[in-house]
């Protein structure tokens, strides 16, 4: 299958929310969305890590028809489900993926030249080894974890903004920053060379989506 | 992506070994695959549900290195997976989808005409469903439990040999029998219409797995 050049959109930048199962829950997942994009967020990732893909793909067929062309809709992990998605006619753009799905270059060939790709990184070892795949493979990195993240209490001691911004420096590919960001981190973030910043509990565990979504996609700027 | 006709396996039948990871382990997975196909069996199925896909993929790839042109090598529940295997040159032939993993119809968009596509079924209703998608999305249904099993100890209450048949009589597509079976079950389950049997412990679990496939195959006939 091959995407679309006219769905495609941009590379992520600025605010880039990780929806996220565990932390929106099912009742509220699409309303969050919502309230995000209302806000000015440009950029969905759907992440469901302990759901089917059955679910994964409710979920994300759900987020691709609230948002419509409003915002970049991202697959988390899951390549079949992006690909599935995208066969019943969703309007998605892509796939983010960890250190343990399929691999960028694979994933590359089965998306389609036109789908985004995104990898997450955090090491310099592991910038190597995406600097080194074919030009075109990966569209951005997601680069973290920035600070101690409930999302993800597994991950190794968090970067700091200093060592992101040494990541970030090592490479020409635009780097999502990720992992307990808060609104007062994204100046200081810009500086560093972040081309965006994701978050999922910031704006999926405010009471008000929208209000955080609003005070983020204020304080990153235009 | 298409899969080639030339690649096509026959539809399964005989003896389907389910190779689990939680039950052959890390260390003698390729090995038991191996032996299992020395001893006959003509199709493997590699299901590893707690692994990444990344893992899977390895392990997909090694068994599709291991068996070559000797067996029909299909991948449980992810389809993502048999895709870059496939995109990596692997030969493999098909997905297993359960009742949670991406819908068959769609499954079938993505991998191709050529590959064939399993689905898992153990209600009359899950038949029904089944009998009305268009013809050629499925290709054999996986049925059971026909016992209780280790593997999956979660399934509701077992069909039992008479209960399989009731199914097998409601549909035209190949049924392969699954669940907690033993080489006594075969002749009587092939009695009621099964057009295979898949075992997962039967052969991985076993001290002997050549000797306990060889059995198998044996007591289900030519």
């Amino acid at each position: 299958m091959t995407v679309e050049l006219s769905d495609r959109r941009p590379t992520p930048s600025g605010v880039y929310f990780v929806a996220d199962h565990a932390v929106c829950g099912d009742g509220r997942f699409v309303e969050v969305v919502r309230q995000a994009v209302a806000a000015g967020v440009r950029t969905v990732q759907v992440r469901d890590k302990l759901g089917s893909a059955a679910r994964q793909l409710e979920l994300l067929s759900a987020v691709a028809r609230a948002v419509g062309d409003r915002a970049t809709v991202i697959m988390n992990d899951r390549v079949d489900v992006f690909l599935a998605a995208h066969a019943a006619h969703a309007l998605v753009h892509g796939v983010h993926l960890g250190q343990h799905d399929v691999p960028a270059v694979l994933a590359r060939r089965l998306v389609g030249a036109e789908a985004i790709v995104g990898v997450s990184a955090q090491t310099p070892q592991q910038f190597d080894e995406i600097e080194r795949l074919p030009p075109g493979c990966v569209d951005y990195l997601g680069v973290g974890a920035v600070r101690e993240t409930p999302t993800k209490p597994d991950h190794p001691a968090p970067l700091g903004i200093e060592g992101l911004g040494a990541l970030v420096a090592s490479t020409t590919l635009p780097c999502i920053a990720i992992g307990g960001i808060e609104a007062d981190d994204l100046p200081a973030l810009r500086r560093a060379g972040a081309a965006g910043v994701a978050v999922a509990s910031a704006i999926g565990g405010a009471d008000d989506a929208h209000g955080a979504a609003r005070r983020l996609v204020t304080a990153w700027g235009p």
